[in-house]
């Protein structure tokens, strides 16, 4: 992945239902006010062929579907999705958030799954190169908590009928990738209230962005 | 890819049109009359799964699909279809033909699209580890007889909707893959007769399988 980048590009990540979605929007307003244009995506999705792929993920199959199939889909929608979406715009010098990229590939197919992050490096080496967030905000909660708040939601997809185990794994996966890089991270409280959460999302990204 | 192979693993391959899909039957017929079982299966597709991804690969669509998208498809239906249809097939002692595998991939992705051979062989092996095929039938034809061929049976897919140009790579990748390893290949005219090239095909099986 040969890119010119002129824009920032933050990731937000987190297990079901930490707030993720909810905070998308605060964080654009957030950068608006400082006149920094910002485009919201999300994986896996973000074209209309990556979310055609994103279904393919998330439907309840009776099939098993192995693991490196998921891994696959994974990295072709985020190959579409980075030739469409996130490269054309950081070089336009737009800023992009994405809800979920790689990092979430690690915790749900690496810790949760128990695909090696040697394998899962291989595909992020061949999609990306070394495109890769400047920031990350990772939101953290008990899965409990997050899997309460995520089911009034409605019907549960393919990851969500997963058991307590795997989100748990998940979570740890998400701490081993912050101890690994703790400076491109923004570790967020998230069981607070959501005004509380938004004022740490607020101070981390002032911090971590040198933007006042 | 850890497999106890006990049958014997068989591909045809060849450019749109050269007799692929009648000469399967023919093939199955031939090795039945020999004692020996054989599952048919086909790629992009093989299982449910696999197929859906076959649906997003054909779609003609407005979007312009990477080229890595493409190849991370092509490989996840593959990783789909060798878990749940060839591995196990292939050690329960069952033979197996698979109408396209990796060597379309080489063909189409590479010398097609352009993608370089050292990228699909990363992929190769991530899937399929040691896997190959034992035998690929490959149906050699001028694109032009062959496109004549498969345009009588109606919509083009986006494969299909490609250029003269692209399918004259197409085959010029298929005899790469041939002169790179002459002893899988079995080299089939398929501009003859089909009655001509079922013998063809006849004396292949039996002098590269030593069956008689
Ligand atoms: N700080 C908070 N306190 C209480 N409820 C919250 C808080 N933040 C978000 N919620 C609520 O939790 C639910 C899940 O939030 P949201 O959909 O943003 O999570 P998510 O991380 O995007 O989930 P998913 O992983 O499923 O996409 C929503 O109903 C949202 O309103
Ligand atoms: N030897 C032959 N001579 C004349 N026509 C043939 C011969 N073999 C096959 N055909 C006809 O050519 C057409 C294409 O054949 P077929 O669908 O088997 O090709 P294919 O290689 O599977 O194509 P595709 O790459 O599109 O899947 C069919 O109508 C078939 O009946
Ligand atoms: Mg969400
Ligand atoms: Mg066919």
């Amino acid at each position: 992945m040969d890119i010119a980048k002129k824009g920032c590009f933050i990731t937000i990540e987190g297990t079901e239902g930490v707030g993720k979605s909810t905070n998308v929007e605060f964080i654009r307003q957030y950068l608006s006010n400082k006149g920094i244009g910002l485009r919201l995506t999300r994986e896996p999705g973000g074209t209309p062929l990556a979310e055609e792929i994103r279904e393919l993920l998330l439907q309840p199959r009776d099939e098993k579907v192995s693991d490196d199939a998921e891994i696959l889909l994974v990295f072709a929608a985020r190959a579409q999705h980075v030739a469409q979406v996130i490269k054309p715009s950081l070089e336009q010098g737009l800023w992009v958030l994405s809800d979920r990229f790689t990092d979430a590939t690690f915790a749900y197919q690496g810790a949760g799954r128990g695909i090696s992050w040697n394998r899962i490096q291989q595909l992020e080496q061949y999609v990306l190169g070394d495109l890769r967030p400047d920031l990350t905000v990772l939101l953290d909660l008990p899965v409990d908590v997050g899997i309460a708040r995520a089911k009034e939601r409605g019907a549960l997809d393919r990851f969500e009928q997963e058991k307590h185990d795997f989100f748990e794994k998940v979570r740890q996966g998400y701490h081993h990738r912050l101890r690994a890089e703790p400076d491109r991270f923004a570790l967020i409280d998230a069981s607070q209230s959501l005004e509380n959460v938004q004022q740490q999302i607020a101070a981390a990204l002032a911090e971590k962005l040198d933007i006042k």
